[in-house]
């Protein structure tokens, strides 16, 4: 196996790893076991735990990213939807992570915090340009206004506030959980459209 | 001074302190100087500089929720704005503390962790009964539902997130950002409304 693909092959398994038990819990030698190699090659890829740590979550932002791109064939509505489903699917299917992650905020570490900030931006951007400005009469205004980056990233913490509550009680099915994420994004859009009055939506509330 | 007194004066100290510089930055004798008591006595009352912390974080979390409370005199709308007002004011002036909470979730320590999330719990119930219940048609349905507390919640994180990224850029003026997050909060209510009909706005949006 070629360094990269091993490379990647540590990755996915430290996804799969990590998704199931919160990360702290995983032991290098489990991690080792899991991948099939022996620990101190390992090592020799990752020189310490959080190094693997950081390039995991590296990975799993990468991913998802890829995941949720809005599918610019639908219509904004529909966007909106398959995204949050492909993301919903992948956070319950890494809950554990997702808790750890957004429970302890890689407890302090800078560099997971870095890497999940960096996320963050990365999902802003993608919503501005692929969902918001899709929804705006004047979708040219969406890069350019604070106050609906604003909006956006206040939605990208409302949904981890929203499933990190869901992940522990389940008090919701999945469909409401999707439909009350969805109708907050574009109530969230038509507040910062109350706001700044060039951010009116194309059509719908506000 | 009795020891309560001076017990509440540290503390009020400590608020005071870490609203300016970061609480990791702040080493125990500069909050004796503050304090204007030695070292020794600041250790009697708090044997670590972690109990302290937990202190002052459980300190202010009462303070603001004191001061956020919902004016049951005020109509909704003003009501949800005065809140918001008292809380802006409360976050610039302990800029520092906010920034480093929010940002690293007490870098992991359960203990502040714990302060956090009851205090968010708290203001969940109250935005419960003293807000999205008076925006309700039927407003004693507020409590019972998990939609509505989902949706509430996630505006906790909203405004969580809003503000982190406020205090950094201040690229909005602050009435902006108060409206921003008032039409935020009535558009998640909205949204709750429109997974469970049973939640209809009384009047507005949705």
């Amino acid at each position: 196996m070629s360094t990269e693909d091993r490379r990647e092959q540590l990755l996915d398994a430290g996804v799969e790893l990590f998704g199931r038990r919160p990360y702290d819990e995983v032991s290098i030698d489990e991690i080792a076991r899991a991948a099939g190699i022996s620990r101190g090659l390992l090592y020799h890829y990752f020189p310490t735990k959080r190094d693997f740590v950081v390039a995991v979550l590296r990975r799993a932002v990468d991913v998802v990213t890829a995941l949720t791109a809005p599918d610019p064939e639908l219509p904004p509505v529909e966007r909106i939807d398959a995204a949050l489903d492909a993301f919903l699917d992948y956070a319950e299917n890494h809950a554990a992570a997702y808790a750890t992650l957004f429970t302890t905020r890689g407890g302090g570490d800078p560099e997971i915090r870095a890497v999940m900030d960096e996320g963050r931006e990365r999902r802003v951007d993608i919503l501005l340009d692929g969902i918001a400005g899709q929804l705006l009469a004047d979708g040219s205004a969406a890069r350019e206004s604070p106050v609906l980056r604003s909006a956006v990233r206040g939605w990208i913490s409302f949904v981890e506030g929203v499933l990190l509550r869901w992940l522990a009680e389940r008090d919701l099915d999945r469909d409401q959980l999707r439909v009350l994420l969805r109708e907050a994004l574009i109530g969230a859009i038509a507040a910062a459209g109350r706001v700044d009055p060039r951010l009116g939506l194309a059509a719908g509330p506000g």
